[in-house]
């Protein structure tokens, strides 16, 4: 049976590395015989928005649900439309209203990637953040209150809910069960951070009671971003609340130099609603249309959605493309971010005739 | 007429940088013909605690109020006592009672010191973190319900006011203004945390309308962690919220290699109750007693301090007299952790004689 994939390009590079995307997915479909189908929307985009007045029409909830995943581009344009209006219309309603309560990113050192850490080499750095991605600190309650005056307040809360709570931490336990290192770090600050974080530890204590081949290990929040450039070694599975595993999903491929081409996928595990897959970069809009982009965040994004689909060695063969590719450092291919002189198609085609 | 200074050695290897510190700055109070008056405490250890049952005495208010400043070792020792008690019960008294609401926190990279980010050098990376340091996401307010059930939910609450926002902003506006570059990055977050991050924002674009010599820029706590991987020669002065900054200050240290011997000053700066001056490091019970922890962040801790007593000269000669014996590289003076095998004591000794 075919896997229907919802395909949103989205703004700016993402209409650019989306073909490269399908591409290489499309190649891995044929070499293990893999049956994908594609359909591309055009809403979820700030051209659609200047058009509509919305970012998305009123039925996508009933046009995306039965599909099996979101593949997704890249969404913002600040010219055209300000973000919280174009993040907050698109990608944060798919995350909510399709329950897709895990953000899963990899940060792992790739063979040609300069790392801005002194003395790492591939091998040295491969682990996941697991982040809570539906609750936590973007909570929309709260307020202000004496508007406009010398004691003016704002009041914003935290909400973890049970609930919300265990199920990040489950898949992260499971997760780390399907590794070899079989290790998880939490993320916490509940030394400054007096009531939600001390419950997040006691769940976590909690969790690890059924996992007792999983070595357990925290660190607060300051001490633990400290870590990640002292000691990215020691990780393997971290999972964080929704603010803490933003930031580490971000400074963990910082750490590895691959923030321009790290993927990341939002999931929904049960599989009631579908996951989305994107890269971690955004439209970029001061290089769009010179088809200059890197391709690998979203053909990466790609083989996370393979794998999410059940299909673990057509993903890893996707991946050991990009590392291949990468490894042989040809400059007429690689595109200009990672020193060649080559363009989206060039580098998107190398990946996918390796493939 | 004297400076008044109370000194709390605290804990573990506080008892025994603590004695360094105080050298350095006779040494120095001696040079620049400054007035320096010594009292030492017992309270505010782990040992004054088991003792008494608590970290201070009742009267610890009274006694405190009339210094004009408070130098501080380390204090926590988690088998004895936990670190929310001992923490809560010392540290984050003095920062709230006596109205220390900024944290300032050097990041510069210094001679002979290992960075762990490739390619940079002494000159290269020097900016400070201003934090918040008395509301925002570190309040108490806040609860949990339907206690032991599946529905159970923990909020708490963030609090951010006009006075308490507008108050670190001008502190940090006032600092960037006497710096070469008059450059001010804001921390925030307002694309997900929808109503205090916002507020941040408007409060600092107010702000800066009365600096219009200071450029002024702003990044998500996300990025902006990348950014301090990537990009450390940005920043300047760098200012957040209680959170964001307690994040970003033991992130800047960590990227300049100096998270071990880094200072931190706890200012009230209307001088209305005493500031507090302190290394960055813990107490480390797992080298204490043996006489080889560095004793830089003391030191350097004490040249903050003397800096807001009004002797700006003399702290400058003592960071000189730091960067001069680490540039040495004299391995019978210097500690393990900077590659040495010298003591406390001969490090200690080295820069106050080089003071
Ligand atoms: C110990 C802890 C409560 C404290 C804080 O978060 O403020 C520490 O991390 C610091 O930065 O001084
Ligand atoms: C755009 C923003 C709201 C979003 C987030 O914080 O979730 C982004 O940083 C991400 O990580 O996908």
């Amino acid at each position: 049976m075919a896997h229907r994939i919802a395909v949103i390009a989205g703004d700016g590079i993402g209409t650019e590395v989306m073909p490269e995307g399908i591409r290489a997915l499309e190649a891995t479909a044929k070499r293990f015989n893999i049956d994908l189908e594609f359909t591309t929307f055009e809403f979820g985009s700030c051209d659609y928005y200047l058009e509509h007045g919305k970012m998305l029409p009123d039925d996508w909830f009933e046009q995306l649900k039965g599909f099996d995943a979101l593949f997704y581009g890249a969404v913002g344009w600040p010219e055209k439309v300000p973000d919280h209006i174009s993040l907050w219309g698109s990608l944060l309603q798919f995350r909510r209203q399709f329950d897709q309560y895990i953000n899963l990113r990899p940060c792992k050192l790739m063979p040609g990637i300069k790392s801005p850490l002194a003395g790492r080499a591939p091998g040295d750095i491969d682990f996941y953040v697991v982040r809570e991605n539906t609750e936590g600190e973007y909570s929309s309650i709260g307020g202000k209150m004496f508007e406009g005056t010398e004691r003016e307040i704002v009041i914003q809360e935290t909400v973890m809910s049970r609930t919300g709570v265990d199920r990040v931490l489950k898949y992260a336990f499971d997760l780390a069960q399907t590794r070899p290192r079989k290790k998880l770090t939490s993320a916490t600050k509940s030394n400054g951070i007096s009531i939600t974080m001390p419950y997040w530890d006691e769940r976590v204590a909690e969790m690890a009671k059924q996992y007792p081949e999983i070595a357990v290990d925290k660190f607060h929040i300051d001490i633990l971003t400290a870590n990640f450039v002292l000691h990215p070694d020691w990780f393997d599975v971290v999972v964080g609340s929704n603010l803490f595993g933003d930031i580490l999903s971000d400074l963990g491929p910082a750490c590895t130099g691959t923030i321009g081409i790290a993927p990341s996928a939002n999931i929904n595990p049960e599989g009631k609603f579908p996951s989305l897959f994107e890269p971690v970069h955004g439209s970029a809009p001061d290089i769009a249309g010179k088809g200059i982009a890197n391709p690998i965040g979203q053909i990466w994004s790609g083989a996370m959605m393979l794998e999410h689909l059940g299909h673990k060695e057509a993903a890893d063969a996707m991946v050991e493309a990009i590392e291949a590719v990468l490894g042989e450092g040809d400059s007429q291919v690689l595109t200009r971010d990672v020193g060649g002189q080559g363009t989206t198609v060039s580098l998107g085609n190398a990946i996918a005739e390796r493939i």
